[in-house]
């Protein structure tokens, strides 16, 4: 039964937080091309200047920005075209005072220029004679030289989760392969007698394995890598030597099912024997997910999680996204989470002193978002078929009002 | 120069958007462990219940309901124990008035059984006979036969993309292969006489390519395939050529580049003479990407997009994620976009008649988040880098006040 010496969740995922800080993976070089969503292990640091010449962001002509002053449609700056500047080539000659160089977007600055006239502000005299009915100032349409990077400064700090325009910049400087953390490894150890596998047909009283496959894909949405090991039964010895082998080859290590109090016993007996300090906590104050066994051995989370599908995926969101993205190196605080704020529109109770998880479908009205509860067992997988995400119902509140603003959680 | 001549964003998006309307992909059949985020292409029917027993959901005793009716801790229901239901196994026995079977958390119900009376409620007298201490209602603590899915029932909708949970409940009712859509495949044309691959040396005035990788990860996150065509000096025939074979062997075209007026133009006359409609669009009201070219070849979208990268990342955001998940199949009106709600810690300027895109990093401080504009020249690529998100200031509005609340689009 929920009571209030259930452990908050707050603290249980603190002290899970905890164990797995400051253990870096090891790293591995990628191509950048191959390199999105991964974790950078070294500061990147610019080994040359981007752009690594002045270029002009406009079409124009390019001009030492003193000889249009006081330049105005009534009063034009009469100025000599010296010559053309080409796309990726550079000028083959320099620009001195009363002289220009017809520009493309993007074309390299001659030397002695420090500014381009747009093609909108001159009239063309003859093929060696511009007006310029404008004034620039010095710098005008043009990204100098190093302006978006200089040689020597950090590009991409160590811990950031690589983006496509990261990799972008990246190409920018030269730089085409990258070290990053590998990914880390999480054992899904399935266990109940009543467990088959899904292909197999299923004999009265059996089930097949559902949870794996949703951990599965929210292990690989997170960046890890899932490695299921099978499916076993309710006995100790079995168990525990897979756990012993999955703590050895992964980074941490799920161990699913054990709905039944004997059974999650056994988990926790199974933990704590393995090595310490074991079993952290075992039951947390949040429905779908209470029975939740916490632990450790060594430096490698080892967690107990209920069979109950809903149970599975709240449980992920509290605390197993939280110690991967730790595990896997990210350095930032931020943790930006999808979601959509929306009104409930049916009211639902909960009980004090636990934090409870609601699954919700979301409805767009021309009002706004719309999100009713789905009700249901924790045990039905079709209520997160249906659901689009939770809400949170703290534990110091009795449930939620229809109409009452809330933020869903989107899976 | 903008002015309000300019298409509208919305209506270039609308534009492009009925051009890909009902052009389905052919699709593809793939374990549903390969199959997270792909879109379904055929509506998936159970072809059996889930769960195909009625299940305990606790440990405890199936008994019939009115042999506890009245049942309390003064005075207790006397039930005879008949015998143990084991996990994953058929009852050997049914249930008779006045009998009960111990039950473990997910066992099957033996017959004549309609409810479960919890442990903490039973008292235990001897090995045969337990004191129920409370009342328990038909089908309490069960979850009945076909309670999850029903036989016949649609699991998951056409167009659904399917998520982790998803694919656990499929494996729930044994579906271990599922048809989806393939993925939209995007071909990318780098254009540029200055542009050159990121692991050659740039010459004087040459730059490297930066936006065929952004675009790339850009599109692989949204579930594309991006293909690479090179790169191609700004030359009519031969751009034309390349866009005709990625016409043939793609779902969509970006060529990118071409940031003076002139290889602007030779885009757009390439596009239009490839084939109809042609070019829909030359120009939207945003900043950045402006210049954007929409445009069809039969049901192809074939899109010009500036080389500035933060309009490769705008025009992606406004008008290519839209147009490619239309095009992937998805079916889902509702489109939840990762953002957080901020202010301003700093104001900004406007012009109108456009729509301008701010690129903002966020900051974490105590009384929430605070979004402040990251300023330089759309050419820049560091400007992205060092961006959280986007803040949108629609085409009515001349700015943003400091401390004005906003939504940042997050990347």
């Amino acid at each position: 039964m929920l009571d209030k010496s259930y452990l908050s969740p707050v603290v249980a995922l603190a002290m899970l937080i905890d164990s797995v800080r400051n253990h870096a993976l090891s790293a591995e070089r990628l191509k950048i091309e191959e390199s999105y969503g991964r974790i950078i292990s070294k500061e990147i640091i610019a080994d040359q200047d981007l752009p690594g010449f002045a270029r002009s962001t406009v079409d124009g002509f390019a001009v030492k920005s003193a000889d249009t002053y006081g330049a105005k449609e009534t009063l034009p700056a009469y100025i000599t075209v010296k010559g053309e500047v080409f796309m990726g080539e550079e000028p083959g000659f320099s620009i001195s005072a009363g002289e220009a160089a017809r520009m493309p977007t993007g074309g390299m600055m001659p030397t002695g220029a420090d500014s381009v006239v747009m093609l909108e502000h001159v009239q063309t005299v003859s093929e060696s004679m511009i007006e310029v009915l404008r004034s620039v100032s010095t710098g005008e349409n043009v990204i100098q030289r190093d302006e978006d990077v200089s040689k020597g400064a950090i590009v991409i700090r160590k811990g950031h989760s690589l983006r496509p325009q990261d990799t972008g910049a990246l190409a920018g400087i030269g730089i085409t392969e990258v070290d990053v953390y590998r990914k880390p490894i999480v054992s899904l150890i399935s266990t109940g007698d009543e467990i088959v596998p899904p292909s197999e047909p299923v004999k009265p009283g059996q089930v097949r394995d559902i949870n794996s496959f949703t951990l599965a894909g929210l292990i690989t949405e997170e960046g890890g890598v899932p490695v299921k090991k099978g499916i076993l039964k309710d006995d100790y010895a079995t168990i525990r030597r897979e756990v012993e082998n999955s703590v050895d080859d992964s980074d941490m290590v799920l161990i699913i099912g054990g709905t039944s109090a004997g059974t999650r016993d056994m988990t926790a007996q199974i933990i704590s024997d393995i090595g310490r300090p074991g079993v952290l906590f075992h039951g947390v104050a949040v429905k779908p997910g209470k029975p939740l066994i916490g632990g450790l051995v060594g430096t490698k989370p080892v967690l107990g999680l209920p069979g109950h599908p809903a149970a599975v995926v709240v449980s992920f969101d509290l605390f197993i996204r939280p110690v991967l993205r730790n595990l896997s190196g990210i350095n930032d605080e931020r943790t930006f989470r999808k979601t959509v704020d929306a009104i409930m529109g049916k009211g639902i109770a909960s009980a004090a002193g636990r934090e409870d998880h609601i699954r919700v479908y979301v409805e767009k009205k021309d009002e706004g978002y719309i999100a009713y509860p789905i009700l249901g067992k924790s045990g039905l997988i079709t209520t997160l078929v249906r659901a689009d995400g939770v809400v949170k119902i703290p534990g110091n509140k009795l449930g939620l009002d229809p109409g009452e603003a809330v933020t869903v959680n989107l899976f």
